[in-house]
């Protein structure tokens, strides 16, 4: 089970992609979105998210650990089952960051959490076609 | 005039959020998104996209070097004149690195070339909030 753990309703603006790469992502493997309600503080939107991972937890975080793409495939292909989190409009909370197994930037920018869901969910395509060996990624 | 110069019509998928930004920018500064043809080559895109370029010309590209929004937002600043060059499936040529005065790297992740665009139109965006100091970029 591949989850991503995430703040509230994907904005009408990002649906589209949203839901192109989720549906090809779910043609590759058990995969799930997990939208929580947005609270009033980042520590509640965090005891929420912990309460919907499932195995390998990795939090994103612009202060995370920068991977490149092969090395983010090798980390999906590693563990079955895996959780991302993506904090809402004001980060993650320290609880979440401590209690993952992994912190990972997906770039020094800081991407607005929405944008950051897309580009992990073309990040974890990618990776599936970077294990299978297509030709969608190419050096 | 800030230019982002790229290769081929934005995908469905991905127009609305393209617009979203677009107009947010356009609110802000004299700003233009040129997309020329995809061609059978990089280097035949490479010469294309170069000429359409207008002063401190910025080839994207992950080898790049990466910034973090404040850093990116005074380069923007800095250069009234700005074009951001975004290459296509294939990525840019050699002849667009060495005749732009930076290369940028948005992440070390390799991204679908027209991810990439919405990752840089939202970080424009972001870059001037951040210069007009509103709440919109928290660190």
């Amino acid at each position: 089970m591949l989850k991503v753990i995430a703040v509230g309703k994907i904005p009408h603006h990002l649906k589209e992609v949203q839901e192109f790469y989720r549906s090809k992502i779910e043609k590759l493997t058990n995969f799930e979105i997990v939208e929580i309600k947005k609270q009033r503080t980042k520590d509640e939107e965090g005891n929420l998210l912990l309460k919907k991972r499932k195995g390998f937890t990795i939090a994103l975080d612009e202060r995370g650990k920068e991977l490149d793409s092969v090395q983010f495939s090798k980390l999906i292909e590693k563990h079955p089952n895996i959780s991302f989190i993506i904090g809402g409009a004001d980060g993650l909370s320290e609880t979440v960051k401590q209690n993952s197994d992994m912190i990972l930037s997906l770039s020094k920018l800081t991407m607005q959490h929405d944008i950051a869901r897309i580009v992990l969910l073309e990040q974890i395509y990618r990776g599936f076609q970077i294990i299978r060996n297509t030709p969608y990624h190419r050096e």
